[in-house]
């Protein structure tokens, strides 16, 4: 059952545990710090399908089908599926579960939805009302740049700020059925902020304040600090959006830096992969949590940690319209179940 | 607390109340046999916004307010929001609801998000860790129209298959504080179902096998058949598909004729109104419900009463690409709270 805590934190008392995760890239990704990390990375971003949105379909598939085996389920096993995507009316997701007879929740939180889906499917599982959910979610470089920015045979020119898509999904088993190392323990869901921004390549600016908001709430709830975390993950905010972040939160007396880490940095290398500010895209947070966070919860080389998943909630007309960027992110607390609490 | 019935059901224990609603339409909701019923029809489309995304946004967020001060309510006494719409990204709520300061989960069900959001609501009041949720969606004839198919200036020509989108919004706050007349008894979620359709004019064939299913379901896991309820409404199969749904349950030998009600039937005159095969879109069911049926359950003329909001998962994208159309139906059972119930 799950207890809320202070304004917006929920507790999941049982700590559902994560069963199974897998994480899927591509080539870029393979070309990355993480690499050796991802469970299955293909060379080819086509992923032999016609088109880039069922590429982006059919590798979601394909981790949600590595998850499941490597936790040695069938969908039948599952209760619910989490997902969602970037593409309009999230046809990555809806494609690539359309085969699985599971029921399906269709989210939108953009970049957000790991933490989204993940926040979800442990509190049905934490309810008892559900044995075994999945959250999984996925970007891919070649849809998401010709939906929100250019045709990729254009070739249009990036900004600095402009940060690099991730061809990636994530897909992780929550389960009241295995033991809880890793598990959910308490999660964190965001408000909408909007600070103003209109820039569509600098989305880690437009994300930085839903992070701290969601970050600095987590812990006024909690009556914890940074210092209580061995890692604070946040999802894709990029080299400009995580200096903005330290920048806000230290205004409100909270120093992250000694434990603050993005995805969007950890999972290319932006000496020598032209990522400019970092890699983007629900696949980042995604394929980070499940290729390189929750390893290390599971073997104890972390033991608590916080990952934020941060969503730039835009669109192209939006942004044609005038209008600025609202964001959000949403905060899931996992613990490795070693020290018994937070 | 939730408990699983059969492979799909949850039947929801505390039967959680739902506090107060609210629907909005325009000016074709106000010439349709439902206008006494809605709490307010603005004549102007525009909403008074300089762009239709804008107008559906004003509109989302209009009835949201209507809800709230309707249950005497202020956003700071909601723990969640719940919601979601048709336009790309989801702008009609993300912008909505960005002033409301409410801890926020998007959504994308396409024209099931009403239903959708509702279990989602429901669910998370049930379990005790939410006071009071916030279900909505909304849509809008103008954006839906040029996004999925034509600029309205073009004034392309429409099958009879065709439905016409509602331009309106529905708004319900679900909590635990209140009597529960009228509750939310048990929620069902839908699997996505793709039989094969790839008319994107003939929406409500592609999703009469997804209500046909989940009502199937519904059935089976709560050993009760549509005699069990005063009333079964489907969320916008329109003409086609209501009359694929009946024959669909009819070869599994379910009559539901005798009970079933379609969103998109009830909302506008076909005689009179030039809306081919009835409404759509997520403002659909989402109205209808907030404006006829949930008044119903409330001073007792309905008291067990079966809600299925269908959605078509597809995008223009994914139907050049020759791609058929993934459907769902969410269920959500109501009841008056007067008869005790199942």
């Amino acid at each position: 059952m799950a207890t809320k805590i202070g304004s917006r934190t929920l507790r999941l008392d049982s700590r559902p545990g994560i069963l199974s995760f897998a994480a899927v890239g591509s080539k870029k990704e393979s070309e990355g710090p993480l690499a050796q990390e991802f469970d299955q990375l293909c060379p080819d971003a086509a992923f032999g399908q016609p088109t880039w949105e069922q590429a982006e379909s059919y590798l979601q598939r394909e981790c949600v089908d590595l998850a499941l085996a490597k936790g040695g389920l069938s969908p039948q096993e599952l209760d619910l599926i989490f997902a969602g995507d970037l593409l309009n009316q999230c046809i990555g997701s809806a494609y690539g579960m359309r085969g699985m007879a599971v029921p399906y929740i269709g989210l939108y939180g953009a970049c957000s939805t790991m933490a989204e889906s993940l926040l979800l499917a442990a509190f049905f599982v934490d309810s008892g009302a559900a044995r075994q959910c999945l959250a999984a979610t996925s970007s891919h470089f070649c849809s998401a740049e010709r939906q929100f920015r250019f045709p990729l045979d254009y070739g249009g020119q990036r900004p600095p700020s402009a940060q690099w898509t991730v061809t990636g999904a994530g897909a992780a088993v929550v389960s009241s059925l295995c033991p809880p190392q890793p598990c959910v323990a308490q999660v964190c869901p965001g408000v909408i902020l909007d600070y103003g921004i209109k820039d569509i390549n600098n989305m880690g600016a437009a994300m930085a304040p839903a992070a701290a908001d969601t970050l600095h709430r987590f812990f006024e709830d909690t009556g914890t600090g940074p210092e209580g975390y061995d890692a604070i993950f946040t999802g894709d905010l990029g080299q400009i959006g995580s200096e903005l972040l330290l920048e806000l939160l230290g205004r409100e007396g909270i120093d992250i830096a000694f434990r603050h880490q993005d995805c969007g940095l950890l999972i290319y290398d932006r000496e020598k992969q032209d990522v400019h500010a970092g890699g983007s895209g629900c696949g980042c947070s995604a394929s980070v949590l499940c290729a390189h966070i929750l390893p290390r919860l599971r073997d104890g080389r972390l033991n608590e940690v916080l990952f934020l998943s941060t969503g730039a909630l835009m669109s192209p007309t939006s942004n044609l319209q005038g209008e600025s960027i609202p964001s959000i992110a949403h905060l899931v607390h996992l613990s490795s179940g070693r020290k018994g609490g937070d």
